[in-house]
């Protein structure tokens, strides 16, 4: 029986950790993949504060190290399902089951891929799903947006404050993003739009240098040079495994309060997968280190 | 004039200003004293995430350095008011006022001291404010807890999980705090009470070595030995300068939404400066990652 169990160990899951076994909880975090979450895709990072300059792969070794050296233990594999009322709760992992006092679900969002050739080979090489993160590596670029929603939009006029040029690339006419949007993307000199149009390749050996694109009206194809490649066709949350859940809103994310408690009780969400007004290494981090307090709180109540 | 001005420059304000400068707004900070707010006074870090040890000062001069290579201004003064309604915002510090189209406020808070011989000096050599930052310094060592109320109490629990003993001293005869927490301070047998007793004075030369107390009924005074005193008579926010500001709450507070802003528009507010379940240097510059975010979003919108 754990105190703590951490579904997910990317930055959230990782801080959650390091809070939990500060707090002399047993702690257990579960995840898939290599620790670090999404910073282990992401080649630099430069705005988790602290760190002036360092590589996503070695962020993630050294919040790993941190939190296994204080006693954090640590499980490779998949959680398919959790016991999420009552008490223990109770997390299935392949054939196994695992009891633990309190859950902290930290399994993080994703964006949708465009799946064409050169999208996965040029991750983190010119490709992005998050100007908030690398726009400030394109300065006096020029980057293409493929989208027409909100966020497309939203973060295409954001990367006018760092690149030369801002190409919006959308499989329709019109834009499906909210007025106010539009209407400052229009009136923004640096940014041009291509309607009609799909990506169908990121060119590009080593970084990305342009984009293959269709007309779906006339079939043509041409070939678009530039520097990077924001994907924002959109994203969705790592929850299946929760599916029906009082804890998801329609869209799949988790309701939290401040304390990033849940509607149930011991159970507890931090980092993307929750509903967040910001999706970053250093707000990830701050939600699971509150999460393992709130957390320690209730294990201390029952 | 600026884009933005943040008052404060700690953890949450470094981290809006490393925001907000890779957002490329004209971003100042003001500082009264040297960056870091309270990582300055911080001998030892070690809960903050991707660090597995580092000195406060060095984490301050971190932060401090990315955000001034990142453009962000520093100006060392004090802001005595804020004009908080309208556009711009008008800030003065001292003979001279500064203009910004948004605020961000992140002053903190800081506990009340005890005000005795000792406690300044051995402050990070055995003196804490906080045992969730400073607890784990403590494993099978025997502590203090000075001070009666919820917070006393409750950080007097987490630190059993650490400490060998917790003494709470106390000077009444009973508890402030919450029933429940009474209860479980009652029923551990690592917490001891010393009741209607204040601290004259702390003990040792570069580290705590115990406690002069003196009984309040019968004014005898005793040394206690032990290795760390934790002091919970109160804690107050930053904020005098905003006395009467519809931002602050009873206790002086900010409150703010999820997203970091305050009632007025273009204001926003990070760190312990506002209601917050957790005040730690991640949770701060997680704060001010946010505000920063949403200041741009807002100034966008002008």
């Amino acid at each position: 029986m754990y105190d703590l169990a951490i579904v997910g160990g990317g930055p959230s899951g990782l801080a959650a950790g390091l809070y939990g076994a500060r707090a002399h909880l047993k702690t257990l975090v579960i995840e898939q993949g290599l620790p670090g979450g999404q910073m282990q895709n992401t080649l630099e990072i430069e705005n988790y504060p602290g760190f002036k300059h360092i590589l996503g792969p070695d962020l993630s070794e050294q919040m790993y190290q941190q939190a296994l050296d204080l006693g954090v233990e640590w499980k490779t594999g998949t959680v398919t399902a959790i016991e999420l009322e009552g008490n223990p709760k109770i997390l299935t992992i392949g054939s196994e089951t695992i009891e633990a006092k309190a859950v902290i679900i930290g399994t993080g969002a994703q964006p949708k891929y465009l799946n064409v050739p050169g999208e996965k080979e040029l991750a983190g090489r010119g490709v992005s799903y998050c100007a908030t993160c690398d726009g400030a590596f394109y300065a006096d670029k020029d980057v293409f947006v493929i989208g027409g929603g909100d966020s497309a939009v939203e973060e295409g006029l954001f990367l006018t404050r760092h690149a030369r040029t801002v190409t919006i690339i959308h499989r329709r006419d019109e834009l499906r993003a909210q007025p106010i949007l539009q209407e400052r993307a229009f009136a923004n000199p640096k940014i041009k739009f291509v309607w009609n149009t799909v990506v169908e390749k990121i060119e590009g050996d080593h970084k990305v240098t342009g984009v293959l694109t269709r007309n779906v009206k006339d079939d043509s194809t041409a070939v678009l040079n530039g520097d990077g490649v924001f994907i924002y066709i959109g994203f969705y949350p790592n929850t299946s495994f929760l599916a029906g859940s009082v804890i998801l809103n329609k869209e799949g994310y988790i309701e939290t309060a401040a304390d990033m408690s849940t509607k149930v009780p011991g159970v507890f969400a931090a980092g993307d997968v929750r509903t967040t007004p910001l999706r970053q290494i250093v707000s990830a981090a701050s939600d699971g280190a509150i999460a393992a307090m709130t957390a320690y709180q209730y294990i201390e109540s029952l």
